[in-house]
């Protein structure tokens, strides 16, 4: 990882930038500033052993930065959060709802801020929502899973029942199917947290559904199908094919080593990787098994992608090989020329991320990036490369390959098959312009 | 995963139940009631398409409950918390100080809830806390990074500056040096939560500290060590061998996927994997190379063991292999015999956790637990096994070995060598015993 070429002093400006205009304006000034602080600072440390709150603060030279507060002083007190909070500074970082974007906010979606987000956990506190009749806080002690159908036993379970089965713990991303719809249409909404911002990574826990099937008894020979069904007001109902349920498929209460949240389902939501969030069944109450598809109204009316030839694809799941460059991206702006890291994210619903190539020339020329580790089944996937901006114009792109050989394709190549009135899955390469002021943007290119 | 044995009906009680008091002492007719409910809510979830907040819920048949509110009325919007928080439920999941444990709370300990967190990841807002002189949300625009001492270019980094940098994203356990000390005294402290809780595992995001030490040209020659200093009030200052430092050390502004919460060094901190926590220095302000170890007070005065034959074991920083249940653990009380998922935690500040095995009678037998994947590197390890509990007294244990082949010893081993005055660097096998009344309490044996 060289460096060279990495000019210093001017700094990335973006919403989530740290430096006070004052400072851009002087660097070299701040920078002798706190030179002569903190050699002050190394001698004022002996004597900051005695925890008096009420230590003079060095007066004098202007030459010399006064030590702050927070290096002479006594702190906050431990617990003093039991349960803890980003700093006062990150507020600007959040999840957003696009103005507008439905008629009923309960009925809505709020983005998560992939901008300002780093590694492959998404913060459970910024965990992009997508509510069909808005969200509640169920008491778990009330909250009940029942599963019947094409089984022997049917049964309804509490909480505590399942939390005494066999667990499991798995990494998985969370996509809604209508992530990056507004390309379709090349809105070119400014910002990664609203082209891509409905997709997150979580690490999950709960009981493997094969598990549940088996303790009712599933009928392998007729049940080929089962249904998911949501405790809240959108009648959510989703089918998911037997195979897959014996497969991966998790009854969650676990995310990010706690309890879900209560957007996110708690206390119990379904865990289909690779699959579309809709089918992810939020509060989740029960569980069917039956020899059909049920074709219900989130199958049948929503969900479905217009095709070319007049047909519409339904059960269209797997969210298929992903990626986005989170930085830099749309709204951010460089202030210098010189070393940047790019950073971004890259995922399939098929399996694991093998390559991720970055362009800075609009798809001419490709470098293979770093991925950091662990790389996951049907996780997100974090990679890096190093970039030197020479100032000019240019047009960022990253493209991924999964490992079944997948190549995440242009938008053109998704046109020639999905035709222009597909709403859902999109994973087309996204381009961010870099104009020549160092501002970003989204732009729509091949 | 077999659930032959599993007896339903009654329910593990702890902190964390879910079950109410009627509901344990009814469970047939509360299930009964459930099935009765789920199928009228069928019927119901078709007429609940119109977003009606007046919905009359149905009267009458007392076997019949009626539909949650929240099955029949519209739910809180999005972003309805831009950044969202943990159930209300889940109030008393939380990070607690140990009455009387120091005399300040600004210099003390806050212990994670091992006993209710899963998976792998710790929620950030239940990262444990351990200050020398309490904590601060520092400004991150007035924060800088010096490097100097041995090196050809002293410089000093805004956070922005930090940030074009080549990035890597890494989990791993942070463990403080004195967690389980208790236990050196055979004081059995009640929960998993005070003799467990000064570890937490989360994905770290920053700049290797190689590539800032290349940065400013550091003398590879004569530079045989770094010192990392805080900008707290405590005068935090750490040595750390060279080839450390150009290892796996990285200079960390990211912890699950945001910034650094304010206790746990915001916005910048040393991670320094598979050495105590107090090594990771928080509010990171200053590098200096040298060549030789500086014996500070926090390696001359604290964190240090009395051995047997009268001398100190100095700079011990490795955090040995280790692993604990963390369910069914102290102060939880199992409600019935029967089917009971035991989970825990391994990890070894060497490597790679290779196999963890429990013994339900004392150590006597063994069996080798499931690992949930990814198995990483200096990061935590999730175990789980089935159990079967036959109602008689027991006691459970479990005992971790690492890819170097270190088995985790009894404290008796422990004792052999160390003596009876150490504080820090416990890593004994943790024994729970298991009442005939389900009580599960802290007990040492062997």
């Amino acid at each position: 990882m060289s460096t060279s070429g990495w000019v210093r002093g001017r700094l990335r400006k973006a919403p989530e930038n740290f430096l006070s205009a004052d400072d851009a304006r002087q660097p070299e000034q701040m920078r002798r500033k706190f030179m002569l602080a903190s050699a002050a600072g190394v001698a004022a440390g002996l004597a900051s052993l005695a925890p008096q709150r009420s230590a003079a603060e060095p007066q004098g030279d202007p030459n010399i930065l006064q030590l702050p507060e927070h290096s002479t002083n006594l702190g906050a007190p431990v617990a003093a959060n039991p349960y803890g909070m980003p700093s006062q500074h990150e507020k600007n970082l959040q999840r957003r709802e696009s103005p507008g974007l439905t008629r009923v906010s309960a009925a809505s979606v709020a983005f998560t801020p992939l901008q300002g987000t780093f590694g492959i956990i998404t913060p459970s506190g910024l965990h992009f929502e997508r509510h069909h009749q808005g969200w509640w806080d169920i008491d778990p002690s009330r909250h009940r899973l029942m599963i019947n159908g094409l089984v022997k036993r049917p049964k309804v379970y509490t909480m505590d029942d399942l939390m005494r089965l066999p667990s499991v713990s798995r990494i998985h991303f969370i996509e809604c199917g209508a992530n990056t719809a507004m390309e379709w249409g090349n809105v070119a909404v400014p910002t990664v947290q609203y082209t891509h911002g409905m997709v997150s990574c979580s690490e999950f826990t709960g009981v493997p559904l094969s598990v549940l099937l088996d303790d009712c008894g599933v009928d392998r020979q007729q049940g080929r199908y089962v249904l998911g069904e949501g405790a809240d007001g959108s009648g959510m109902t989703r089918t998911i094919p037997m195979e897959r349920a014996l497969d991966d498929v998790i009854v969650a209460y676990g995310m990010n080593g706690e309890m879900l949240r209560p957007e996110n389902g708690y206390p119990l939501r379904l865990v289909v990787p690779g699959i579309q969030g809709v089918s992810w069944v939020k509060w989740l109450r029960r569980i069917e098994v039956g020899d059909k598809p049920w074709a219900t109204k989130d199958e049948a009316i929503h969900y479905m992608d217009l095709m070319p030839d007049g047909t519409h694809r339904q059960y269209s799941g797997i969210q298929e090989a992903k990626s986005v460059i989170t930085s830099p991206s749309g709204g951010q702006v460089l202030l210098d020329r010189g070393f940047h890291n790019i950073t971004g994210l890259a995922w399939s619903g098929r399996g694991k991320i093998r390559r991720v190539d970055v362009s800075t020339d609009g798809g001419r020329h490709w470098r293979t990036a770093r991925l950091e580790t662990p790389i996951l089944t049907k996780a997100f996937t974090r990679f890096n490369i190093d970039w030197v901006w020479s100032g000019e114009p240019c047009i960022l792109q990253s493209r991924c390959i999964d490992d079944t050989g997948y190549v995440q394709p242009t938008i053109r190549q998704l046109r020639e098959v999905r035709g222009t009135r597909s709403i859902y899955h999109n994973n087309m390469i996204q381009s961010w312009k870099v104009a020549e002021s160092g501002e970003v943007s989204n732009v729509q290119v091949g």
